[in-house]
């Protein structure tokens, strides 16, 4: 099948940037105000298992490492370059790079397409260079590539808990943000790629590659606008993965400033909404959302249907649930009396057995159990809202059904309960909108 | 003025249970699993300062406290009783506060009209014997008060960070999450209240009392239905400060989903709607727009206007925060000629001098203030978008126009930052979604 060989062959050609086995750093720098002195620092303290080799005309040492004036210099083979040198000496690097059997370059500098037509030539030229030799390029002007699974920080910050959700962002501070996010829930993410200008290296090549990558279970976008639409189509339709997407441009005013950002042709927002839900796309409608469906789509099963049971120690949460889940179209459907007879007689009398169920400040994780294992059997989801100090909770969780956690209100032995829940890859939300919106993203499609 | 009398009236009778001077804890426990131990705990670790007198049958030593078998055996005046045994023995326990002479009482205990008839009842006869004897009651069936301004923490979690933000609630949870990212945030609260079943103590006595409160500066309010709808009115029209509340209840459902929590009459959303306009409260959709707008109320001057210049070092940050400013109708204006020209001429040429106001990667704290004082003089409010390990950032904010921050992928640079900000109680917010709807409110009425 043509797609499928050329989808392999694109996946194949990315492995020299995420899965190096050496790497220059080309305008590595001893001053650490400088990028390429924090960026090469990165790398080093990622605790990449490859050779490094810094790349700078002065040649001497950096960081402990002998540098070298020239890719041309290293004896050894070289996977993947990092770029960090003005723009307009760009190209020739790259020629250079291509000539040592370079496969892989991540440019960070700006002065491209993104700075004015001189720029946009420059761009032009190193991706005509870069496609001459089969070398792949990330960028120009990005924040570079973050691959824990591999070791691999050519970026910033310095943050490496692997995960399992991929973060491919057009602009460097959302996937950071994003990053940081998980590294605090000790969640962590699979990678980190910030797309640049995307001379060479677009979203669609990133949802092939990793579509078939084992450590990845979302994919997680933020693009003001996409490169090749028909390109973009056809890479979703082969993602077996859920794919959440965060796309300004709702209105005038936020199209035109993503098209002064990123040059991206923004386009009708309607007509993003549409492709997306062909697709089964996952929008986004703001940056914590972006988190928030993409962990619920990388940690939990979906549900079969949308009937849901929400269990809680605070009535109000359970309140906001109930609004939230009648806004998105889950259905908080009554206990069928069988059950509801069942947990009359083992439970304390005072208990309301209604949906939610409120097992007001008398909960403790003992009687959330006994409601989830009498409930499991007749609803598609639970959502269990702690709203409590409530210890022990983290053990109260069982696989089948779909149990969404929303965990509020308990301060410090919250935030225990909540890293026991992460460690265990049980997602935590921290409100009972947020986690009924992650919800009902499980039963969309 | 026969309203303002009533008013101050009011208000001086709830210092009992503001500012007591002593504390009586009926229902105090040496079981640390029980409520009458963890409450006296929190009390005693918020170092209230005065005396504080257990009440228990079986007297005897708790806590290191000299315990009391009634309130009536203590030989000293008690303004306040913390009340925590069980429902049918509180009316009695009241009768005797108020032969003592004590004029607050707080009571946790649950069992009441939340129950069903019999506690109805018990809940009528608490609220006869407290107007009887001039004692004011919050609760019962609540999650009591922390006023940390008094070191007074009858509730739970112990949480003393003194701010100016009062929680008022219809759910402990709530109240307790507002609490705690309060503390997190380094802000601090100046009281929370958590309603319960308001056999007395409602909210509109609660807004005229934090309306003379000098520590507080903003009211934030969980409320699932108004006890009072006149008295609601009447207190709201005489308060001088924002107030901001999150009503659930849009949908059939989660209205009545309400009504079985805490028994309000939810009534019909658009009514609510339509008052809260009217008498210029803020109304949050979410929990964390709860927290939010009461941060930009209390903490930022309300600019004159709604043009705003955006300043990112994000680029992506940026166009997000220009379509919700666009969704929420803030103005996002292109700069005046001459203040383009000026910081053209200032600034490094590959700047775009636009709005939002990218400076790039190259962003410093200098940058920043660059602008932001260039700038002041032609917008109504400056929204500083710091999207990356920005150190310095707190230096940046000036007092004229007024200042939005948000601060997003900066990691461990983000959070100290975020400290600095709020020990000079300027709000951080997280996302430039969050911040861009905090600051809406602040020209909203």
């Amino acid at each position: 099948m043509e797609q499928g060989a050329s989808g392999s062959k694109s996946r194949d050609s990315l492995k020299a940037v995420f899965r190096p086995a050496s790497i220059a750093v080309v305008g590595a720098s001893a001053n650490p105000e400088k990028w390429g002195f924090k960026i090469l620092k990165n790398i080093l303290d990622a605790g990449f298992q490859g050779p490094v080799y810094p790349i700078n005309p002065k040649a001497g040492e950096i960081l402990g490492l002998r540098s070298y004036r020239s890719v041309n210099e290293i004896e050894a083979q070289v996977d993947l370059a990092v770029v960090i040198i003005p723009a307009p000496a760009v190209p020739e690097a790259i020629e250079e790079c291509g000539q040592k059997g370079i496969k892989g370059a991540i440019v960070i500098t700006g002065g491209f397409s993104e700075a004015g037509p001189e720029g946009a030539e420059l761009e032009r030229r190193l991706a005509e260079i870069a496609a001459r030799w089969g070398l792949r390029v990330v960028g120009p002007n990005c924040q570079g590539v973050n691959h824990p699974h591999h070791s691999l920080c050519a970026s910033w910050p310095l943050i490496q808990d692997k995960g399992e959700m991929a973060i491919i962002s057009q602009s460097g501070t959302i996937g950071a943000a994003f990053m940081d996010w998980a590294s605090l829930d000790r969640l962590g993410f699979s990678a980190f790629v910030s797309l640049g200008n995307r001379a060479d290296i677009d979203e669609a090549d990133l949802i092939e590659y990793f579509s078939a990558d084992g450590d990845t279970r979302v994919i997680a976008l933020y693009l003001e606008g996409v490169k090749d639409g028909a390109r973009f189509l056809e890479a979703a339709r082969g993602c077996p993965k859920p794919i959440v997407v965060l796309k300004p441009g709702r209105t005038e005013q936020g199209r035109r400033a993503a098209e002064s950002h990123t040059r991206s042709l923004a386009g009708r927002d309607e007509i993003y909404e549409a492709v997306f839900r062909q697709r089964r796309i996952h929008r986004a409608s703001n940056l914590e959302e972006l988190y928030d469906f993409s962990k619920a789509l990388a940690y939990l099963p979906c549900p079969r249907g949308k009937k849901i049971l929400i269990v809680t120690s605070s009535g109000g949460s359970g309140v906001l649930a109930t609004d939230v889940a009648a806004l998105e179209g889950l259905e908080v459907a009554s206990l069928p009396g069988e059950l509801a007879g069942r947990l009359r007689a083992e439970l304390p009398s005072h208990f309301v057995i209604s949906n939610p169920f409120d097992l007001t400040g008398d909960a403790d994780a003992r009687l959330y159990r006994k409601v989830v294992e009498a409930a499991s059997p007749y609803y598609d989801a639970i959502v269990l809202i702690f709203g409590d100090p409530l210890p022990g909770a983290s053990e109260v969780v069982t696989q089948e059904p779909p149990q969404v956690v929303i965990y509020l209100g308990g301060a410090d032995v919250e935030r225990r309960e909540r890293e026991l829940f992460h460690l265990k890859k049980i997602p935590v939300f921290p409100t009972p909108e947020r986690g009924i919106r992650a919800l009902s993203q499980l039963v969309k499609y």
